[in-house]
């Protein structure tokens, strides 16, 4: 028997596993920010260091943003490699938030105990949940079941510019026979999940120039273009009457969803009321005519995730604004190529602005959605081994999110991806008062556990 | 000879007058933001000693906002009111400012000094012409020539609140026989203007409420609705393809340009190429078939004064804003009626909102179009006496800004008033770098002296 000492483990050891998780909660490792570069630095310090003392060859490497941490347990059987970021999003607006977010706290709610604060589902709790189960694994037999590399980065919430240029550079030394991703959910709180399609992201920056100062609204209002009312134009135009992207060429590569999908789909009877009440809304927004699960895990979206003009303090200020600006990202689903989109969206948007405005660009990322092969062995394995933890079996689902990870890990190491992770729809990672669920933790670090031992057994 | 002597004195004294304006200047009162409410109360104190050292019998008067300046001098002849506001706009963007906004510098410019800091022109600069007129007329023949009231407020640049309920209060002490407002412009460098009509004022501010927290745009994006695209779409539908204003009922009131005006203002041939030139524009955006003119003086106008939903800080993040918000004004003429245009406007709006989102309203300020009588002698008499001071003969203009108060000195104190200011098109007011030419503040105080001469010579 290697499995149930090790579970007991886990049950015994779990305030201990509690208290190294808020430690590293500690860390506000925001890593767009660059007023957090310093505690992104720390926080790939206090991993390295972890995982040192669990026996793993573990180091910080540099790389041009924040460092990557890798670390090796060279043990008998197959080789996996897990993957987890342990930077975190921004915390604005703060006075949303009732606790400190980089204060973590455990609560008793009518759920159960949930841990709180900024990064415990989205990644750093998901991400321990597996350093804890070779830790516990380790604890009672001395050994690891199998060779493991973890492989965590710090700019995932920033577009992981540094990712792909590292894994280049160091493809030998990260390829393994199977890629672990724990930053994903359960599909409800008794039903574990492996997510086997995952939508793409394009992140687009637009800034609008109307006049070349403010201008005062009474002096030169009706005879001066205002420029919030182009960018209102522009972002009006993007959808149609029945939801649809007006984009040019936007669905090449939509695939519609196959028979056999449907009908699972349809089987896990998603609650689409229930999703949306949660939030405090009742009418699906997508495509008419499209299920609500299509809506988020496999048909493709554009979304306003900030849009900024004029004054926008208290009070009131008549101002005619020289800039209006729009942060925009597009979930991309099949083949959809996100730069034939980048470009025919920077056209049709310069097609709109009048001759006497401009309109400036930034990017922010463009990663094609990703579709996993399920045929190795360890997707069977790991099924079996979440179906054994949890209440339900586990269910092949798709994922509206964007983790562009598992297609590198295909494209430049050739390695098969399983993602499995434990959060759940009300944790509000990205936003005030995030959460992670006690049980997601511990059933997490006890399904990783299992397995494990699926994999090696 | 009444006259000369006191022009002497002005030319004279010029330093000794800009220094007091620094001073003034120096003092941030920002009316909108309540950080500033000390520094309101010390302008208004400043303005009290001053005035006193003129002369005057002058009293800081407390109101529920910002307090009034009231001050007499009992002299012989007509009675004139003169108004003006102490108050200033707030400053942001702060980095656009190429100095500190609140330590005033005078600055050589290709197009002659000018005195650079916040309410140079708006209105600290055009005020204190008045205040020194009076001074070097005192100073020169021991007297005041007429006797004069001063009117300042200290919430002009947020909406006014206390301005109405204080002059009901204080009917008999304000009336007098003609009021006098200096807070518009010039028309042009050598052609002084009376501003005989002005365009009234709407401000609304709508906060539309999606989701009832701010979301993951990957686990949520499709299925729910984004209030940024509610909002744009809000403010997309405001103007149709002709640039007119599609809220129903919104044209009524709006008069047709007499035949007379329309020749008056074609003889000053505009030059609407230069003017939005200077602004680096082009195309004159109002309403199809309207002259340049008639798009700032005389059509009524819908603009975006600011405008902010979901995450706006630097870098990017995927969220799904809660809320999406935006500060509205129109801009009012004729007997256009703000109240009916505020409830047209909302119930467009909420038609609009899908039923499982939501709005909420806030007011900022609604007052209607104003219609200057030009019978009262004082008109010929200051034409007349701007004509002799400056280049050209004064024209009677329209002005695109709102300047209620004339409205409410006719309504509730039943007084004329003429509108005379010394202003430029590029002064920047509203914006950063805000400045008043010397040449302004100088004429602008010979031009009183002359009108003072003339309404009792």
């Amino acid at each position: 028997m290697t499995l149930d000492p090790v579970l007991a483990r886990v049950d015994e050891n779990l305030d201990e596993a509690l208290d190294r998780l808020l430690a590293l909660l500690r860390i506000p490792s925001i890593s767009t920010d660059p007023a957090y570069k310093g505690d992104c630095d720390k926080a790939a310090d206090w991993l390295v260091a972890d995982l040192q003392s669990i026996g793993f060859d573990a180091s910080k490497r540099p790389t041009p943003g924040h460092p990557m941490v890798v670390a090796h347990y060279d043990g008998e059987g197959p080789h996996v490699l897990f993957y987890g970021h342990y930077d975190v999003q921004p915390v604005d607006p703060l006075n949303l938030w009732d606790n400190d977010p980089f204060d973590p706290q455990i609560e008793e709610t009518p759920a159960g105990k949930v841990i709180r604060g900024r990064g415990s589902s989205d990644d750093k709790g998901q991400l321990m949940t597996f350093v804890e189960a070779c830790r516990a694994w380790k604890a009672v037999h001395g050994t690891l079941p199998c060779k493991i590399t973890m492989f965590f980065e710090g700019e995932e919430e920033s577009g992981s510019p540094s990712l792909t240029p590292f894994m280049e550079e160091n493809r030998d030394e990260l390829t393994a026979d199977i890629a672990l991703i724990c930053d994903t959910g359960l599909y409800d709180e008794k039903t574990p999940s492996i997510v086997t399609q995952l939508r793409g992201l394009l992140g687009e920056e637009l800034t609008i120039t109307g006049p070349d100062k403010d201008l005062h609204s009474g002096m030169y209002g009706g005879l001066a273009m205002n420029p919030a009312r182009v960018l209102a134009k522009v972002i009006a135009a993007l959808h149609d009457d029945t939801g649809r992207i007006t984009i040019p060429d936007f669905y090449e590569g939509v695939p519609e969803l196959s028979n056999e999908l449907a009908a699972a789909w349809d089987d896990l009877r998603f609650d689409e009321k229930a999703f949306l009440g949660e939030v405090g809304l009742s009418i699906p927004a997508g495509e008419e005519g499209r299920r609500p699960l299509e809506m988020i895990w496999s048909r493709p979206t554009c979304e306003v995730n900030g849009m900024t003009s004029g004054y926008t303090g208290d009070g009131f200020k008549t101002v005619l604004p020289s800039k209006a600006s729009a942060k925009i990202s597009f979930r991309l689903v099949g083949t959809q190529d996100p730069h034939a989109i980048r470009e025919n969206f920077r056209k049709m948007v310069e097609d709109m602005i009048p001759a006497d405005c401009s309109v400036a660009w930034a990017e922010h990322g463009a990663s094609p959605a990703g579709q996993m092969t399920t045929t190795h062995p360890a997707f069977d394995q790991a099924r079996q081994a979440l179906s054994d933890e949890w209440p339900n079996a586990a269910a092949y689902v798709g994922c509206g999110g964007s983790i562009p990870i598992a297609g590198y890990f295909k494209d430049i190491l050739d390695m098969d991806a399983m993602l499995i992770g434990f959060g759940k729809d009300d944790d509000q990672i990205h936003s005030p008062n995030e959460k992670y669920d006690l049980s997601s933790f511990h059933k997490g670090i006890r399904s990783w556990v299992r397995i494990l031992d699926g994999m090696t057994g």
